[in-house]
């Protein structure tokens, strides 16, 4: 999975096939037994998936990662499906406008619009969970501080994995992860956050889950790994989810990389990462 | 491509991520807009692809290919998806058992047994057509003759893309593109042949469609790269069947490799193949 990261952050004389980020899911075993249907969620493109046999009325409203300038409801539809088909649930995979378009923000208001327009299908609240990873992981706290501003339900928990929070980029282990991380360098992701942000202020709180109000959140359980810049993003969210009376769960994996859940079906830690976000979610959402 | 397929041939210490054959569809863009939905057509693992506003009575019943011992429904889903959306028909993806267990004449049997089911889900033959890329093009025609033979309707016609056909393995260009191919090498396909027929004849009809009588077969629309092993499979079977009366079409692209139109959506050359095929079969199911 570092060799990959290499590989797409390497020179364009190497292997263009693998080098097109487009082609994410390449890390992601076919998991099988599910349909894709994609539709219109409330004037955001957005994908179900639905294992053969799951209980349909409980879903996971699922935000893909890739910081603002990549991914796609097609990136990680294998590995949202992965998780749906564990959870025995429907995924609801979400998409938003990337940038230079997608300025903060327009990502959040999509996922709200996603979620408004999945409660309009009739589906409970909670019976839902919110879940993202990196960049998605951030919009997955996000979006639902943004709901519960415009008066909707909050859902009944969040799954996030390796979630990108900080928009401030200040975490220590952007520093002392230096070189671990085979994706991320620090400044890339300050570049991005700026043009996440389009000027905005980085302690926006529906910008920046950890200057949030998050009291009144359902339970969050994270997932990270320790070779990560974005590993400090994690425990302060976590920190700051308990502070505010949430309950929390932070599973730091040894030896991992960024959202190394994209690995599932291919790598023991990613399926052993999914069938811990399954056996947690289920009860959750009454299963 | 020619750069990955090494790569899948190479020593297991390149990048084991893309040597899994079961990420073949690296090579194919996500096309966007079709539903997918696995199901059982009699007794055959199968996916519908269904693009968005397509004709759903117009079917192209489509066969993976793979040698025999590889590809499935998901490694082909998304360029017979291109080929459906293009086309503005469903697709039927069928697998069939491979080896070792698949050998002859189970994975013609499997390709039938989802005909007959088609047909009785009130499919009208004339809306069907059989498309298949190298070992799935050869059971693409091996299937039409078997069902003729079972009594059933036959299809408006065939899509074949570089199909494998000779089970004697004796193609000119299997000695004179050797080098240029970067896929195959003829021991190896004798041996695919070998494992596939089980101790059977090589001059079996049912295996080998240039032993077998074609009259009656709907058009018949070939593509094959002129590199190739296999370009002689292509050439003698469409003059084979032009001599039992049926139409053909046979196109062969210049510098192409083997089902290079795996490729779409991120090679012109495999765009504009699929493009024919989609204007070619239109008419002939009536759009």
């Amino acid at each position: 999975m570092a060799k990959l990261y290499k590989t797409w952050l390497g020179s364009p004389a190497e292997d263009d096939v693998v080098r097109d980020q487009s082609q994410w899911d390449v890390l992601t075993a076919e998991p099988g037994g599910i349909d894709y249907l994609e539709t219109d969620a409330g004037g955001t493109a957005a994908m179900w998936a639905v294992p053969k046999g799951c209980a349909e009325d409980r879903v996971l409203l699922c935000v893909h990662g890739g910081g603002f300038v990549s991914g796609s409801i097609h990136t990680h539809r294998k590995m949202f499906g992965h998780l749906a088909k564990a959870a025995g649930v429907r995924a609801l995979i979400v998409g938003y406008p990337l940038l230079p378009e997608g300025v903060h923000p327009l990502p959040v208001d999509h996922v709200v619009a996603a979620y408004r327009w999945l409660l309009g299908q009739g589906v409970d609240a909670r019976r839902i969970a919110f879940a993202g990873d990196s960049a998605g992981g951030g919009l997955a706290v996000t979006a639902q501080l943004r709901a519960r501003d415009q008066g909707l339900p909050l859902p009944a928990g969040s799954l996030l994995i390796s979630p990108w929070v900080d928009m401030e980029v200040t975490g220590g282990t952007m520093v002392s992860n230096s070189g671990k991380d085979a994706l991320f360098n620090q400044p890339w992701v300050k570049e991005l956050a700026a043009n996440f942000l389009g000027g905005g202020s980085p302690r926006d709180p529906h910008a920046n889950a950890l200057h949030a109000d998050l009291t009144g959140l359902g339970p969050i359980y994270a997932q990270v790994g320790d070779q990560e810049l974005l590993l400090d993003d994690s425990r302060r969210l976590t920190e700051h989810a308990e502070k505010a009376g949430v309950s929390v769960r932070l599973d730091v994996f040894p030896e991992q990389q960024h959202t190394f859940q994209m690995m599932v079906g291919r790598a023991p830690e990613a399926d052993d990462a999914i069938r811990r976000f399954a056996e947690w979610v289920g009860p959750l959402l009454g299963r």
